[in-house]
């Protein structure tokens, strides 16, 4: 079967593939949204009001609020038939002061320093302790409670770096930063820093989500800049003790409401279908959430405008879905796909960007193999615009909990090369997207929208 | 043929595809040649002395010759067998102060300026004059003698932004540069003014090689950035005359002595036959020449350094060339063609990198239609390192020269979104160039050479 449809692709010269026809228009449609999102760049202006005037959005904050309230505006204006907001409890996080000192016997050196998200702060005082380097959680073992107690556990810990696809790169190194705090005080550490989950050799300091597990006990978990840690493991390797000092004020403050922002675009011929399109309105506190999730939430708000400005009819209905606080916990992802269930939605297909901003490459898709087969029939529509992926498995984080319920999932692609030097940290900000690629994703998410609203 | 290469190509579980078969372990040979490349990033660390210790390379400048012997350094200090200089003369190139600025009947605004290269230079009092917009030379001639008499000509031109090739958007627009002086002056124009050759919507104006064609009368030709363009054509759009103060101190200063870089990496096989590949040494005068062209630089001096350092031994002779003023004359070019057809150098193959450090989309191929088929049954190899593009048609402004004498050229097509951005203003600096797609780039030219060695 597979083979087949491959050569029946290769061979195809009309778009009659597998079965479906488009209309004969198909590819002028295509292009006319690559054309309308490149001249008016709206997704990169609504993403830069969010950026500069709303700013970070982390979870539990009112500035989600108000990122939620103003993207359904929006959204109206845009020409969504219904929008609204749905109320979603989430972790208040908090942050205040943080840094980090080290000392081999000579002059302290500060370190770029910053909490991961649901650490615990410090005593007021600070922490003060003798630092011990590991490479590995196995690492960590074989050192033992002897040499780990009392101590502050650093993980000298990267990115793979010969990885092509640098998420899959950051899915090898990210387990540090998730279990590293609850791993170290296994062996009695006072807390732990780690080299920030990056590939770009740089100065600033990249949070991300941290988990304490079932440990009772809770140390204190931060991430240093690369060049900091490259300068902590040169101290280091000299042989002499270091001493790290370590402050941190955050920590999670109870629970706040934030909310999803649902606005629907209902279908002239199957409204009832849903194609929901989405990205995460919450950020990390760092930047302003530009790639992480800005961008995201630009494209999908983009896909629905998009197609009524070039005048296309969507049959299905097109519902654009902003969730709250993915980084700290899907609970916006979780309270959708809840209330989804209770509501029997049917989504016919469900859409994230959650990869950035960056050029577009293709798609991941999570569907069985005629379904995938069937959409790499059109690839020669995609093609053109730089869509040269289409990849078994898809759809991201927010998706997760429509699993079982739903099955239909795609995960839009972009370029993942420089993703990670802005990820989570004061890098994040309006200046780490640029308009013509921000506006390529919108316009192929929209493409794909607009070829899968055809099918049956 | 085509289609039968392409069905054999989807349904070859080996390497072993139109008649020539790689090394078992080819896949391992390329994978090795990324992970160099991404972890020493060698490539960068060149690009980011030429920028930073040598900086702007103009035609004529002392600095393109300091970068020609520091790169012949670098190529034997990598292992090249020889390197050495050749003498090139080229036009030198002069750039002063320069401005300016509007008024319509109230204050005067100041227009980011440069003056295009090969610009004659204004009077030291500068030009003052009327501007007269147009859109086109169509609308030039439609104004004719009558209106334009006297006049700043104000090419209000645009690259294409819904081309999603910017090359071909940029070759649309660049006439207005090039020859936007001698038509303007067959109607009497005093000077030129012209929307910066750019896609960013931003206020530094990009500069680049004009020609005053035959023309006997030379009038002084600048551009000014998008926003001082939009600017303009907002204030003009008033209806009030608008004024314009024009000062360019600038010009050419007769000829100098510039310098080829080439550098040998003896084949162990066949020595004779030389797989050249290079980039240009100058650059614009504006920033450091990052994108245009350290990026190909650095690419090309990777090639054989990536290929020594996972141990291969290449059969054909890997010569690098670093040309010397491809920006106004390819003067570099053409003397080491010349010289090639002089001592019958037999060139297997020619690749230039131009087009930039961005992450590779893929390669343009010229050759005959058999040679890329063969090339293309090859590419399952290189889709992993997002190279999907194998296009008919390769091979930059440096290859033409040697057109006709030997005829199997490739271009390295980076991604292409971000380039104009840079391309021949101040922006064009380190700071453009992302370490770990530059150096995708270095690698994946270093692979296609590395087949393309193996093959007869």
């Amino acid at each position: 079967m597979k083979k087949l449809a491959i050569i029946t692709a290769a061979l195809a010269s009309t778009l009659t593939v597998v079965g479906q026809e488009l209309p004969s228009d198909a590819n002028k449609v295509i292009k006319s949204l690559y054309t309308e999102a490149l001249g008016e760049q709206q997704g990169y202006q609504w993403l830069k009001y969010i950026c500069e005037e709303i700013g970070p959005r982390p979870s539990g904050s009112d500035a989600a609020n108000e990122a939620a309230r103003w993207t359904m505006q929006q959204m109206l204006d845009a020409g969504a038939d219904t929008a609204w907001l749905q109320e979603v409890e989430v972790p208040k996080w908090y942050r205040g002061k943080e840094w980090s000192k080290a000392n081999a016997g000579g002059e302290w050196i500060e370190l770029p320093t910053t909490a991961l998200g649901g650490s615990v702060a410090t005593p007021k005082e600070g922490i003060t302790a003798e630092v011990i380097e590991v490479g590995s959680f196995e690492a960590l073992e074989a050192l033992g409670r002897e040499k780990v107690q009392g101590k502050i556990v650093f993980y000298n810990t990267y990115m793979d770096h010969s990885l092509i696809s640098t998420f899959n790169a950051y899915g090898g190194a990210v387990k540090y930063r998730w279990a590293g705090a609850m791993e170290a005080v296994k062996y009695g550490a006072v807390a732990t820093v780690m080299r920030s989950v990056t590939l770009l050799r740089d100065d600033l300091p990249h949070t991300g989500a941290m988990s304490y597990g079932d440990s009772e006990e809770k140390i204190p978990s931060a991430a240093i800049s690369w060049q900091a840690a490259d300068e902590l493991a040169t101290m280091l390797k000299a042989g002499t003790p270091v001493q790290l000092e370590l402050f941190l004020d955050c920590g999670v403050q109870g629970t706040a409401m934030n909310y999803n922002m649902i606005a629907d675009f209902k279908g002239s011929e199957k409204p009832e279908e849903i194609m929901l399109v989405g990205g995460h309105i919450d950020s990390w506190d760092l930047g302003q959430g530009a790639q992480d999730d800005g961008a995201g939430c630009a494209h999908a708000m983009q896909v629905p405008s998009l197609m009524k400005s070039v005048g296309y009819e969507n049959k299905r209905t097109i519902r654009v879905v902003l969730w709250a606080n993915e980084e700290f916990g899907l609970d916006g992802a979780k309270e959708y796909a809840r209330w989804a269930r209770e509501q029997g939605v049917h989504h016919w297909v469900a859409m994230e960007s959650d990869g950035g901003g960056d050029v577009p490459r293709g798609f991941g898709i999570g569907a069985d193999d005629a379904r995938i087969e069937q959409l790499r029939a059109y690839k020669s529509l995609l093609v053109p615009y730089g869509l040269h992926v289409m990849a078994k498995g898809g759809g991201g984080a927010d998706l997760s909990p429509l699993r079982g319920h739903d099955d239909f999932f795609i995960g839009y692609r972009p370029e993942s090369q420089r993703y990670f030097d802005f990820h989570h940290s004061a890098r994040d900000r309006i200046e780490a997207i640029h308009p013509r690629s921000l506006e390529m994703g919108s316009a192929s998410m929209s493409a794909l929208f607009y070829i899968l609203d055809q099918l049956d």
